[in-house]
């Protein structure tokens, strides 16, 4: 067993640019429109993000130059390792040969500081003093906290009350960083004391808390919003997962054959996916795989529709698979995976058969966590999970078939602050959910009077 | 400020021996005796250790080879980065350069694993079946859990029951990794049944959870006890810390003026120190400083004497500071750092003036806590925060004496675990607690009566 295990780079090795698939997208992506139809311009954007981030959002450049105050902080953690799980292997007694990249290292845990870091920085040079967003599970409202503490601006969060009150541990991370957080719905927005007279025992929802973190933004002084997945810039500041983690494959001469991560609103996929899909549009020979859970089957499930980003409809309407902006996802542990759209790119690459996508129950989610974490030492978030039990299945397939593929993970980030759900596990409390298709229908039926995106070109 | 911050080593470049200072001591470690003073032989301690282990501990040969196994398991999270602390170094506007290795990149999230995992390995091919060990704040019971399902050993843990309570994450973590983790005092020993009688809400002490551990070793079948720190072979099996990072300075062409650890039962401290401090025996001038709670003043205000390791006196006398093996320290949240005694080499190092101790209250320890984490983003445990507290000390000299010192931290673990106490501090609900002349006195009192170490030769 006494091959290399780890493949590091050093700082001097960190890539110094974003790619931005935009730039060589097969069609364009459909722009944002309002509810009748109409192309959202960058200029309707202005009072909730700052023009700088809206003109990468826009951007079609293929390779956009990391700050170097950006990369001064990423370089804390950053290069990432790529490590071989040849315990995970052995264990699985494949032929496949299986790579993670271990986004976990940050000091929030999870590949979300990627993102967190450079819209801090945009939004300071561009001279907002303070931020806002909303948080689920917490992954994304840590990172953010810890950003804005670096970077220097003050930083509120909303995060979802049944976590707020599930996880106390994220709120003291985030406290510990110099950031408010509080429970959504709040009496602090209009948005939320509506919804608290109306149910003062709500858990809330992203949703809601999205709409809290927009409404301060646009009503605060020196304020802007920020948001964690989903939108251009947020994936593409996520790309170097992937540009880093091809140096490293160079360094040992190897390249994966199958690429896998998990999918909420698409970061965490296209951080990674994205190099490896210039790779596939020059001719490469590799098979790119998203894996959401069967609970909330967006991408495998959902239709490719104009719908909103929240439950309120304040966001523009984006091109996407949707499962329905009313839909409410079961109570699933990989609480970052809980989200009826999809990334407009990630969905757009879909379309065009440059990614594959599958979608997996909670158990075997769960199972091959354990396996994993068993096997390799680190346990692995309950997101993460999804994306080993492709890897797991994966794996098998190449034993059956006989082949020495390389499989690559994304390993989206540890699960230390997430261990109740292995608990739960352990005692036989979880089980599966898999979406019922007259949910689905009513959910859809919701949106059936939204303009329709333009119809796939070439 | 675009100057390199990590410095990383690839998995070849990883120390294949330890570095066992018993080699170089200016004068042998005085021997373990019975409570009349007869020095106990390796073959007194075969019922508790495995006699490969006990050769260890023994031995004076000054470079052991890391078993290949072993390697393969540590090259999973190591070697670990090195890493320059800029940003804190500006927030105190010092001429120092502060470094800090990072031992919070392992999978339990602190450097526990790297005895863990050895201690595991040569029970197993020793024959053992399964471990028993005693855990307190839970940093050595999730490690050991971890490397005994890495080994394949089964893995049991007495916890103590106010930790056991307070921290259900730490249980979650180890039955992750396949471990039983019960409650101590428990009623599966005869010692914890006896104190369940005496009294059924007592908290437990980590003195209750070895006595349990111990008597679960010593009657079971193919079963023996470990210890995450205290023995010679922990601290031996450490020192890849500072050889580490030796490595790393080498290829920046930088030396430490001032090494800096926290010091509980001394092992995190001399895996830092010991390679540092056989330097200094080769004349060069360089500080090694052990950081302890002034709640537990071990080797500032510990006579140095024979004491046992737990308060039921089960274990040999070994020669160290001490508190008094009855002393129980106040309910600080350095969990790690509570132990009445210190590691017999760290004390007799100190003896010889091979290195400095000191101690520091607990409000300085979570300032300089949050002050790191709000610098360079990683969250530090309570116990790293004490070594923290001194660097920031020493940089705060170096800025009024003009001098620009290298100071080097052993950032021993995370504190994603210990998140309820950075909230009590923010809260307001933490104090220092220094120990009272009259508290120790008592304590010593009841020590007074064993047999007395040799005198100071040399």
């Amino acid at each position: 067993m006494s091959e290399q295990i780890k493949i590091v780079l050093t700082d001097d090795e960190m890539p110094k640019q974003w790619y931005n698939i935009q730039a060589d997208l097969p069609q364009p992506l459909p722009p944002p429109v309002t509810k009748d139809g109409t192309p959202i311009g960058p200029d309707a954007l202005a009072p909730v993000f700052p023009m700088n981030l809206i003109e990468q959002e826009v951007s079609t450049q293929r390779w956009i130059d990391i700050p170097e105050p950006v990369l001064d902080i990423l370089k804390i953690w950053r290069p990432s390792p790529l490590c071989r799980a040849l315990r995970l292997e052995k264990a699985l007694n494949t032929p496949a040969k299986i790579y993670y990249k271990n986004e976990g290292v940050s000091p929030a845990g999870s590949h979300k500081a990627n993102t967190a870091v450079p819209q801090a920085y945009y939004n300071k040079i561009f001279g907002i003093k303070r931020l806002t967003s909303e948080t689920g599970a917490g992954q994304w409202g840590s990172s953010i906290a810890m950003a804005c503490k670096l970077i220097g601006l003050e930083c509120k969060v909303y995060m979802v009350r049944i976590s707020f009150d599930q996880k106390p541990f994220r709120k003291m991370m985030m406290n510990t960083w110099g950031a408010e957080c509080i429970a959504s719905p709040s009496n602090q927005t209009n948005t939320g004391r509506q919804i608290l007279a109306q149910d003062p025992n709500t858990p809330g929802s992203l949703a809601i808390a999205i709409s809290e973190a927009i409404e301060d933004a646009v009503t605060s002084k020196d304020t802007r919003y920020c948001l964690g997945s989903v939108l251009n810039h947020v994936l593409m500041h996520q790309t170097i997962i992937g540009l880093e983690t091809k140096k490293q494959f160079a360094k040992i001469n190897v390249t994966p054959d199958v690429v896998i991560g998990c999918c909420g609103g698409g970061s965490n996929f296209a951080g990674m996916a994205f190099p490896f899909i210039s790779d596939k549009m020059n001719g490469k020979d590799i098979r790119i795989i998203g894996v959401e859970p069967e609970a909330c089957p967006t991408l495998t499930r959902g239709p490719y529709v104009y719908d909103s980003g929240d439950v309120a409809m304040m966001t523009p309407l984006l091109a996407m698979h949707s499962l329905g902006h009313a839909f409410v996802p079961e109570p699933i542990h990989a609480g970052g995976l809980r989200y009826h759209g999809m990334a407009p790119l990630v969905s757009h690459v879909l379309r065009y058969g440059l990614i594959e996508a599958t979608a997996v129950p909670q158990l075997e989610c769960y199972k091959s966590a354990v396996l994993f974490a068993q096997t390799e030492g680190f346990i692995p978030a309950p997101e993460t999970s999804h994306a080993i039990a492709q890897a797991i299945r994966e794996a098998n397939r190449a034993r059956e078939e006989g082949k020495e593929r390389v499989i690559l993970i994304n390993w989206s980030g540890h699960g230390l602050m997430d261990l109740s759900g292995y608990q739960a596990y352990f005692d036989g409390k979880l089980h599966d959910y898999a979406m019922a298709q007259a949910d689905l229908d009513l959910s859809l039926s919701k949106i059936k009077d939204l303009p329709k995106p333009p119809a796939k070109v070439g």
